[in-house]
């Protein structure tokens, strides 16, 4: 999607550079998102990926045995049929310290690389590094001059952006002093490009549901990303993060400001992110009262025993970071006024999975007055973007036969049943990345109200109540829960 | 139900009196009625039926032995496990003549039964007769003293109701001489009584649904019953009787009046016939011009020849009796000014099907404006009464991929993949008959409000255009149907 005309088939040529191109993000991610975009035809060569890392662990003959196993791996031949993939426009460079000097040289390598293969100066900077490197090697790319070329530059960041507003405020400040907004593209890649697209079309795309969309007929809104995983294998990173910082802030902020959004202009970047900002900007500050916090013990999920957050390799002793949070905010506008959107997520948690659910109100009841056995459920709309993504929506049926009761039924749609295979969150956001556009990445001011939030929250030294690994959190959160399926009352 | 208390579990003793009680409709429906609601424990012994007849065809031995025959022949084993149908309660009576001694004998007859078997005096009368007969015979009960008894006395009438408005409401006046308004129950088989109750329940038990349902949000409604079968059988009532009588006064204004209905204070007859009449009564007269009649040719479905309306036996020759009615027809109310309602339905049709669809308005497109390639469809819920009862929305989803290409799929719910089993339409109705309760009976007002709205078309001498058995009607009436999936205009 360019922000004027329809989008073009494939890539401009370009320089594909992954700092961090040795790490997991690349193996698991990146190459196999590349490689899908590579088998579709939207890049290719004379297009080239270079790896940036610090140690000299690899020659670009090894990175590429690397990279194979990587792709076979990750259940994608090196060369399937038709595929035209290309070991050969693999590159690795190695850094070794971060100097002004190895910046340089690091530049000359991609000068050299782009003459090599006739490339017109378009690169893309992917920063798959550590958050606290983010800073210092922004810093380094403006030093030597890789903020700007003959062709385009884009910058893309991972998530989170800073640890609080503090901190994201002076890491925009250094990316600023040398990137520009436009050339800055902030991931959130669980939102993926399907699911939010998905989300804009199912509320744009059709009447019936943008006119149900607001307090008159929505009585709650109920966003929930569950992990079954713990926090083994990131624990250095993940203890004293905490869930607010790892998924609070942004993937529940942005699906909350997805669902939210008043209708854009357009579905160009601009306008969407428009959007999404005024619904971040529109929350109220959250009552602390209104936040339950947790950490699990040992449990069992899917019949395993899996040990407790403090007994994994690498937490503090004694650790008090939240591995679940569930939360009531509300957006002070006309649209939402008095409706509760609750926020859950968590790690350990029975399922994985994200889900929006949308409860709406009661109907009037007085004309089944005479039916005492009638029992009344509100309508309800499920949007799973995960697993088995789809949309159901609740509704009451009366069960055949001579009394007025009524069941729960669903009217159900799977992608799946379907769409043969949902391209992953990547491969679509590295296209939209290649094509320059931003719709889908995260603006600054989104990211710095998202912050403002959630900032007070991670000050205020709430208490982190225990739960058992496999429960949906701790007991305290249960009325930051909205059961559907409540009956109405006569 | 009754209209003030929950339904009690069975039916009062009581004399169940057919005429016609060797008749097709006897044979095929309500012999298999009373059979269900015998086996469910609504109804047998000590209640009785007694069928009358004109000829001596039967005694009550070789009645209740054709009695079996006929529901054996529905499938329904005279003693099923744990069913006490009792042929023994079953009794004939020949009439004779439709003479005051033949029904004074008659009600000896009713009277003795009641003796033998110490019931109080409930009676129904199903009328199960030609409309020729109807008014004699209930002239014939009145003054034989049949319209009342000691306990409650229940009339059964049968459509059509009359032949056009004065004929109507003669037929009325003949029947309030003997009969009242709340003895009188007017049956209308074709909505059975769970598609209304689903009707009723999914409109106002669903606030999602209810709060689309006027003009801003619908476009437009088409309403279609579709026959397979032709006249065959029946020709002697059809021809001369036509589509305009045998279906869309009744069956398709009713369905008309049941989704166009305002909300009623409760589901109590009285307050649900109340709203049905409204609609009747805010219906604009028809535009001859906005109506299209049609008969049959020879033609195929599926796979088989079939002649065509004229060859049939017992049809006059150069008959313009029409089997097929298409017209547009408007509500002045707040609720429905400007969405018209298409009505359609004939004989020898492509399937046979009962079909509501609501075509809901376009969503504002200019946000999709950068997606040429973007065709978006209006939402659409399809009520599908017969076959494979259920609802679906159909509702605009991205395909996945790079381009933003929507398809139009279909959220769906269908009653059999839920319930076991639907009760036939007689079955039901013959119980809210037993238990008083007139809901889903039709009300005078409602039978002469839609003759009034029919019978300047009966009077108007419109063209019958041809049409091929197998079609969907003639080329005429394409401009008054819908087709649901059209695209949405930039």
């Amino acid at each position: 999607m360019s922000d004027s005309s329809p989008r073009p088939q494939a890539a401009e040529p370009h320089l594909f550079i992954v700092f961090g191109g040795s790490g997991d993000l690349m193996r698991t991610k990146l190459l196999p998102a590349l490689w899908h975009l590579v088998d579709q035809g939207y890049t290719g060569p004379p297009s080239q990926v270079l790896a940036v890392a610090r140690r000299p662990q690899f020659t670009d003959a090894t990175y590429r045995q690397w990279a194979d196993e990587a792709l076979t791996a990750a259940g994608l031949e090196r060369r399937s049929q038709g595929t035209t993939w290309c070991s050969r426009c693999l590159h690795y460079h190695s850094l070794g310290e971060e100097t002004p000097e190895a910046f340089a040289m690091l530049a000359q390598r991609i000068e050299g690389l782009e003459r090599e293969h006739g490339l017109p100066g378009n690169r893309v900077v992917y920063l798959a590094i550590p958050p606290q490197s983010l800073s210092q090697t922004v810093q380094h790319l403006g030093a030597a001059g890789l903020n700007h070329s003959p062709g385009w530059t884009r910058l893309v960041v991972e998530k989170p952006f800073g640890q609080d507003l503090q901190s994201a405020q002076e890491l925009d400040a250094t990316i600023k002093q040398h990137f520009t907004e436009e050339q800055t593209y902030r991931i959130d890649h669980y939102l993926g490009k399907e699911a939010v697209q998905n989300l804009l079309v199912f509320r744009f795309a059709n009447s019936i549901f943008e006119a149900l969309w607001h307090r008159d007929r929505i009585a709650s809104v109920q966003i929930t990303v569950a992990e079954q995983s713990g926090a083994e294998g990131r624990a250095t990173y993940y203890d004293g993060t905490g869930v607010l910082r790892d998924m609070m802030q942004n993937h529940l902020a942005q699906l909350l400001s997805l669902i939210a959004m008043e209708i854009p202009t357009s579905l160009d970047a601009h306008a969407v992110r428009d959007e999404k900002a005024k619904v971040l900007r529109s929350l109220r500050p959250i009552n602390p009262r209104h936040v339950v916090l947790g950490q699990y013990t040992a449990g069992e999920i899917a019949g395993a025993r899996v040990p407790g957050y403090g007994e994994g390799e690498g937490i503090a002793p004694g650790s008090t970071t939240a591995t679940f949070a569930a939360l009531e905010a509300h957006i002070d506008s006309w649209r939402w006024h008095g409706v509760p959107f609750y926020l859950r997520t968590g790690k350990r948690l029975p399922v994985g999975a994200r889900q929006i659910v949308v409860n709406f109100r009661c109907p009037v009841l007085a004309m089944f007055e005479r039916f005492p056995e009638a029992i009344i459920e509100p309508n309800a709309l499920i949007i799973t973007i995960e697993p088995d993504e789809g949309f159901e929506v609740l509704f009451g049926v009366k069960s055949p036969g001579d009394e007025m009761r009524l069941q729960t039924q669903r009217l159900r749609f799977r992608y799946d049943d379907v769409f043969p295979r949902l391209p992953e969150a990547y491969e679509a956001l590295l296209l939209d990345l290649l094509h320059g556009d931003q719709t889908l990445f995260v603006r600054i001011d989104e990211v710095l109200e998202a912050w403002r939030l959630f900032t007070p929250l991670l000050q205020a030294d709430l208490p982190v109540h225990p739960y058992a690994a496999g429960t949906w959190g701790p007991a305290e959160a249960d009325r930051l829960t909205v059961p559907t399926g409540a009956a109405c009352m006569l």
